[in-house]
C-alpha cells in the first residue's frame, strides 16, 4: 500500500505536445482534486502514438521519484476503443494510463503488487468525453490517488494487463543482436542491451568491442568507455547509458547521423574474450 | 469577489516560446510577490501575435482550474502602444493581460463581474520597461492578485473592454457555415460550431452529416461519431471536441493534411433532417 | 550566507531539450532531497553546448528570483572530463553547474562571495555516472543546498573559476563595435552593448543612431526608441532591451532575418553628438 505523501508528486508523460492546452487541462483537473500536488512533466514530446518511446522514457525516470509518486502517462492510439483504463500499484508508486504496455516496464522495475481497471463512474461526476480520456478519466484517477483515495475506490482489481513491448536482445556466445529503442537529443543511440552485460562478461572500460550497425556494415572496433571524454572528439564509442542500457555515442557528435540509425534499427556487438584488449588511451585535451 | 486560495494557482499563456527566458522571468516576479503560488503553463507556443489562437486555448482550459486561479495571458502585438493593460474579474477567477480580446472569451464563460485598467504605478516599484510588459506590468499584477490584493488596488474600474474576436458560424436552416479556429498537434480541425448544435437538432451519434471543406469541394457524407474508434482507421469523421466545439478528425490520421485546411479555413455542414440516417457501424478491431 | 527559504526555488537551465526525460530525472533527484522545492525551468533549449547562450539567459533572469534561490545550470561539453563541478555563492543565491563560464556572469551580477568545488562523495550515496552529471552530481548538490545544507558540506572552497566568456564591445569615441550575443524568438538581436551607454552619452529616445550590421553595409540611421510602437510597423529600430543590453528590432517584424544576422554577428553603432537629432515621430495607429 502506497502511503500518501504530504506534497504528493504527480508526473505526466504524453504525446500531446505543449502547443495545445491538453496538458494544462489535465493539470487543472489534478489540482482541483489534490491542491497540494507537485506536478512534474516527464515529457510531452513522445512521438505521436509511439508507445514504446513513452514506455522507455517513463521506465528510465519513474524509479528516481520520491515514494508515493503518481505517474500519469497517456500515449493512447486506442482512446475510446476497447482498451482498459489501468492503475498499476507498486510498493512505492501508482501508474495510471491506458492498458497498452505503456506503464508496464516502469512499474515492473518497482514490482507490481496490484492492477485495477478504472471505472469511469467511480472517478468523475460529469460525463466522460470519449475523445480525451487524459483529462476526463486518467487525470481524475491520478488526482484522487494523489489525494489519498485507495485505488480500489476507483476501479476493480484485475489480474491481467498488457506486457511491455520492449524487445529483448538475442545473445549467442559472444554475439549480441540488439535494437535501438530511443535516439536522444544528442543523437545517442540507446539500445535494448542491459548495461550490466559487459560487466557480466568481465569487460573493462577501455576495451575494444566490435560493432556492426547501420552504415558500419563490417564489424569495427570501438572503445567501450566510461565517459565521453575518454574518447577523442568525434570518436564513436560504446558507453553505459544513464538509463540502464548500453548506448552508442560520438564524443561531442551525433551517433544517429554518423551511423544513419533511428529507433528500431539493428545493432550487432561482437564481444571480445574475457577482459578484452585495451585500446591506447587518448591524450586528455 | 474571488477569495484567496491557500496555494493560489497562476496560469501562464503566451507567444513567448520556451527557448528564451521570458516566461521564467515572469515566474520569478510572481514568486517574489506570492511565494505560495502554484505556476501552471497553459502554453507558450501560441503563434506569434495570434490573439485568436491564444484566446481559444485560454477559453477551453481556464474554466477547469480551481476557484481563485489567476490567469495571466500575454499575446500582445501592441505592447508599449495605446492598448489598456486589463484585469477581468469573474466570480471564480482573475484574468490579467492586454485589452485586445485575448481574455474575453475565457472570462465570459464564467461571467465578467468587473473590469479594471491596471495602473503601472500601483503595481511595481521600479520603472516599467516599455518592451516587456509581461514581466514588468502583467506579472506583478498577477502576483499581487495571487497574494490576495484586491484588483481595485492595482487599477481603476472601467466599463469597456475589447470583445472576443471569435467569429460566429452562419446558420441558415440545415446549412451551417463555420470556420476552423484551431488545428491541434494531431491535425484535428477545431471549428467555431458549438458542440451542442447536433443535439439541438436531434442528431444521434452514428448519423451521417454532409461536409464541404478544403479539398472536399462537393458535399460528402461523414460519420458523426462519439469516439475516434467508432470510425475505421483513416476514416474522416465529425466529433464533439473536448474544447466545446465540433471537430473534423481522421481516426489515427491528420484531418488538416487530408483536407488541406488550416486555421481560418471555411467549413460547411449540411445537416440531415432530424435524427439523421445511421451509417453502418464499423467492426470493432 | 544564504538563508534557507520556506519553499526554496530551484531553477533549471540546460541544453537537454524536453523530448527526453533528462530534465525530469534531475527534478526527481531534487524533490527526493528537498520535497518543498519549487521548480522553475529557465530554459532547456539552449543550443547544444552553447555555453554563451546559456550564460546570457541565466544572467538576465537569475537576479529576478527570490532570495535563497538555487540556480542549477548544465551546458557541459566537458562532462566526465577535467572541468570542476562548481558552486558559486552570492549574498542571495547559489549557482550550481560546470566550471566553464556558464555561471559566472549571473553570479557576478549579485557578487560572488565564495566558490566551492563539489566533491562527488559528499553528495550522493550511489556511484556517480560519468555521462550524466546533471542528474548524478549537480542535481544532488542543488537539492542539498535547497534543503539547507551548507555548501562547505558539499565541496571544498576554491579561489579560482572560469571567467565569463562574454565579449565586451570596443568603444572608441562615437564608434561602438559590438556583437550579437543572442537572437530571441521574435528575431530581436540582443547585443553586448550595455543599455546604459546611450544615457551616458546623453542620447534621448527618439534620436537617430547610425548602425552598420549584416546586410546594412553602409551606416544607416535608425530610431532609438523606448517602445516598439514608437516605430512604424516594419521599421528597424534600436531599443533598450529588457535583459540589460541594447537590441536591434523590427516593429512587428524579425530583425535577424532583415539584417541576415545571427549570434556572433558584428554590429557597429555611430553615435550622434550629445543628445542627437530627433526623428519625426510616427503617427500612432
Amino acid at each position: 500500500m502506497v502511503a500518501k505523501a504530504r506534497r504528493p508528486v504527480v508526473t505526466l508523460t504524453t504525446d500531446f505536445g505543449t502547443a495545445d492546452s491538453y496538458v494544462a487541462e489535465m493539470k487543472a483537473v489534478i489540482l482541483s482534486l489534490c491542491p497540494e500536488a507537485v506536478l512534474v512533466d516527464i515529457t510531452h514530446e513522445v512521438e505521436r502514438f509511439n508507445i514504446r518511446m513513452g514506455a522507455y522514457l517513463l521506465a528510465r525516470s519513474a524509479w528516481l521519484f520520491p515514494r508515493g509518486t503518481v505517474h500519469l502517462a497517456v500515449v493512447d492510439p486506442g482512446v475510446g476503443g476497447g482498451r482498459k483504463p489501468l492503475i498499476l500499484e507498486t510498493p512505492s508508486a501508482f501508474f495510471v494510463g491506458p492498458d497498452n504496455g505503456l506503464l508496464t516496464a516502469a512499474a515492473k522495475r518497482q514490482g507490481i503488487s496490484h492492477a485495477y481497471q478504472i471505472r469511469k463512474e467511480y472517478c468523475w461526476p460529469s460525463k466522460v468525453s470519449e475523445t480525451f480520456h487524459g483529462r476526463d478519466l486518467f487525470a481524475p484517477a491520478a488526482g484522487h490517488l494523489a489525494a489519498g483515495k485507495p485505488p480500489s475506490s476507483l476501479g476493480v482489481e484485475v489480474s491481467t494487463y498488457v506486457e511491455s513491448a520492449f524487445p529483448s536482445p538475442k545473445i549467442s556466445g559472444r554475439i549480441v543482436e540488439g535494437e535501438v529503442i530511443h535516439v536522444d537529443r544528442f543523437g545517442n543511440l540507446v539500445t535494448n542491451i542491459d548495461r550490466k552485460l559487459p560487466e557480466t562478461r568481465g569487460l573493462r572500460f577501455g576495451s575494444a568491442i566490435r560493432i556492426q550497425a547501420g552504415k558500419i556494415q563490417h564489424p569495427r572496433k570501438v572503445r567501450f568507455a566510461e565517459t565521453y571524454s575518454q574518447a577523442a572528439r568525434g570518436e564513436l564509442l560504446l558507453t553505459v547509458g544513464s538509463g540502464g542500457f548500453l548506448e552508442v555515442s560520438v564524443n561531442q557528435g551525433d551517433a544517429s547521423k554518423r551511423l544513419g540509425l533511428k529507433a528500431g534499427g539493428k545493432i550487432k556487438l561482437l564481444l571480445p574474450a574475457s577482459g578484452g584488449r585495451k585500446l591506447e588511451p587518448i591524450r586528455s585535451s
